[in-house]
């Protein structure tokens, strides 16, 4: 086995796996912005459906990288999601991010409601100041309620980045941010999560100077 | 889209998923322990690859049990991958969980010496009492420097999940952990991640009664 392997210097071995997927991946009619987000989404999983799946609104990665200029929240629904979001570039940004969902709080609001913990958390990220980032990595039922509260004039997202995983409603619920007049990156069908969500976020930051 | 949708009560989504999963996935050889890894994985990712990717060591998940109960250290190279293992399962069994990537001792060490710190962070990793579970969803090179040092006789693993993602080394990597003497579970191929090894861990501890 050892003699099959390539011996790549630590610093290179990202720069050596994105060649490896631009070869082999379709070619595409993404705009350069979105191609780092396609890539990055492969890199993370080794699942080249990403190139398949994912959403961009118009001009949504530009529109993106200029929120997170802002100084932009992110409110995930995933503590895994929030472990990979990469804090350094968070920091050059002055962005930050949020997971509401280990709050003993929602989890007991959660309970006497009889809704996920995911609804109540972007319930109560609806109530943060400036502009807020919706990355959502795991639960359909964040994606839902935050469209029935977009809906009903009560939470207004900068940005949303849909990509829960699973088999219940999901593929819905995308489907459901897909048809809102928000800025947005889906990843349609069943695929996404943790991993995905932050690699999405990743992805948009580095692209802006000072990041790495 | 919201008619197309099925209501299902919070508490009931993931026997859902899995129902789905089940009905879904090939009819495989799995012992009842592997298959419950198997599913979970799936409903991590919702790719069915892993129904096909994944390696048991015979009785793997048995022996992974035992060490469990016996209140296992699990050392994993991913911070995700970390805050992915379910952590009231965890303090049932008197279990713990340790990431050395992001000790600044290991970067500095990397850095000089021109490794990866997931090579640095495997070798601090060695120095733990106790039965160490290794948990490596990010680097390939953590593999490598497991099969070194047990080669060596300078580690022990009591068990080792291998599910490093990517496309430098990752297959080979894996390939050498399958051939060792020391039971595993891996996830053969480019896939895997923080997300998978997450799920591994959490599939052989929920498989304990009392740790959910």
């Amino acid at each position: 086995m050892f003699e099959q392997m390539e011996w790549v210097k630590p610093t290179e071995i990202e720069a050596r796996s994105m060649q490896i997927i631009e070869s082999e991946m379709p070619k595409g009619n993404w705009t350069p912005g979105e191609l780092l987000v396609v890539k990055r989404c492969i890199h993370t999983s080794a699942d080249f459906d990403y190139a398949e799946n994912l959403y961009f609104s118009d001009h949504a990665v530009e529109q993106a990288i200029e929120i997170l200029k802002a100084g932009a929240t992110i409110v995930t629904d995933t503590n895994m999601g929030m472990a990979g979001i990469n804090k350094r570039a968070l920091s050059a940004l002055n962005a930050n991010v949020h997971c509401f969902m280990a709050d003993p709080d929602v989890a007991k609001e959660a309970k006497e409601r009889g809704v996920t913990r995911a609804v109540v958390s972007m319930e109560h990220a609806g109530k943060l100041e400036g502009p807020v980032i919706f990355a959502v990595g795991n639960a359909p039922t964040a994606l839902i309620r935050l469209y029935e509260m977009i809906q009903e004039g009560t939470i207004s997202p900068a940005f949303i980045i849909g990509a829960p995983v699973g088999f219940v409603n999901v593929v819905e619920s995308k489907e459901l941010i897909c048809n809102l007049d928000v800025p947005c990156i889906v990843a349609r069908g069943r695929k996404g999560g943790s991993n995905i969500v932050a690699a999405i976020c990743n992805a948009l930051m580095y692209q802006i100077p000072g990041t790495r």
